[in-house]
């Protein structure tokens, strides 16, 4: 049975705009802030050097619904599972609850990438080593 | 035959990250950038009190595909079209590019809402005005 | 003697720049987010309504002084004092360190201020219950 | 006599917060912005490559004072003037105006430093070249 990565994110004030509520492109950053925490809790680094190269994951590919509005300081519960692991990428959603009504659910994929200073990144096949510690969190079909 | 509205954004070194390339959340601050400036291409405006209402486009929807990296100071091309008009929303596309090379292209949905400080917003039929000024813009099918 | 507010901060991928290193104006928002948990800590909201009012604390002066860059997943150690209290506003500064050395000092101004949609926020005296709370924390001269 | 630049900038509505005016942090996005806008009027870049080197500018210091709020769509002026040339460093002064009124005031002093991947930036003397184009821009004392 697949596992899912749970956490938690207070809506700063600083998220908020004229209308009242959070923005809708902070609901991006605090995908990706998830993303890594979930990461971290795997033992892995948001950016690594593998083999002297730099390593990252640039997305492909983002979205986001949004079922209401957060407003400052509200509590958010955020659950993350994965959709699809590829062989260079993998897809994660992020369910944004609060008091379990839901807020938001994004969508990311992301390619593992050598990045370079002067040209493009280059993908890679994603490391046998993180493929083990991602499957777990591989939702059900 | 539709209209498209074009214009142009240069990336910011604050909006580029430790991967040496503009942030993926960026993009969707860049798309309501020139979302707005078009709004008021047309004589609208962002965030207007109709009949003492505060009236704002909260995004029910957004996403954005990106196929290139951008990177500080390059000037991307935006061209926005519309999608779909709905009664109360309309989805507008941008397409960002780089010397007529595809970037990222984004699609947001925005529905026309009366905001209150304390309850969730509440939609409402875009305005007759609205609707005349946005039909322009709708692509074909 | 006086008092201090401490907590921490992780530095996220989101907040560098392509200089590898946390961009200096995230500092400012996680200076804000800092003052947000310490009036939280003492019972207190961030933005507030009294007697009908919209109540909220706009700056006035905000700086901040960078001894040595942060990078990202780097763990800061945030610490709060108060230098001033006034009649209408408040100064506070907060230190950043990492692993006991400093990163960044900063200082804000806040004003406390009535919010009105259609004209400038009006200063007003600090209420007595906020300055009993912040009285505690007022470094010694 | 002393020279100043001068631009302008739009407040955009996500630099807004829910106490409906600009977000404080946001004068700082602006005010690097204006900076690498005057330094490209001077035909440098923002981060380049001196003999292999990377080049940026990391910021020693950064203060704003607020004298108005601005809000969303209003435009503001810009006027940058240099306050001090150091051996390795530089300080502007940025004024934001609306319509001739005061709306902030920000300085930075900023280091000219080779950048590293694995260790802290190391600051240089501003190139010959770089204090020819700088010095028109010097502000009477």
């Amino acid at each position: 049975m697949s596992q899912r990565f749970s956490t938690q994110r207070l809506v700063e004030f600083s998220d908020t705009d004229m209308a009242g509520i959070m923005h809708f492109a902070s609901f991006f950053h605090y995908m990706e802030s998830v993303e890594h925490e979930f990461l971290r809790s795997l033992g892995l680094s948001v950016y690594s050097k593998i083999d002297g190269h730099e390593i990252s994951f640039p997305r492909v590919a983002a979205k986001c619904d949004f079922a209401s509005p957060a407003r400052c300081e509200d509590l958010l519960d955020a659950h993350l599972v994965i959709l699809r692991i590829g062989t260079t990428s993998w897809t994660y959603r992020i369910d944004f609850e609060r008091e379990g009504q839901p807020v938001a659910s994004g969508q990311v994929t992301a390619v593992c990438c050598r990045i370079f200073r002067d040209r493009p990144p280059e993908s890679m096949p994603l490391p046998q080593e993180v493929l083990a510690l991602l499957e777990p969190f591989l939702a059900a079909p």
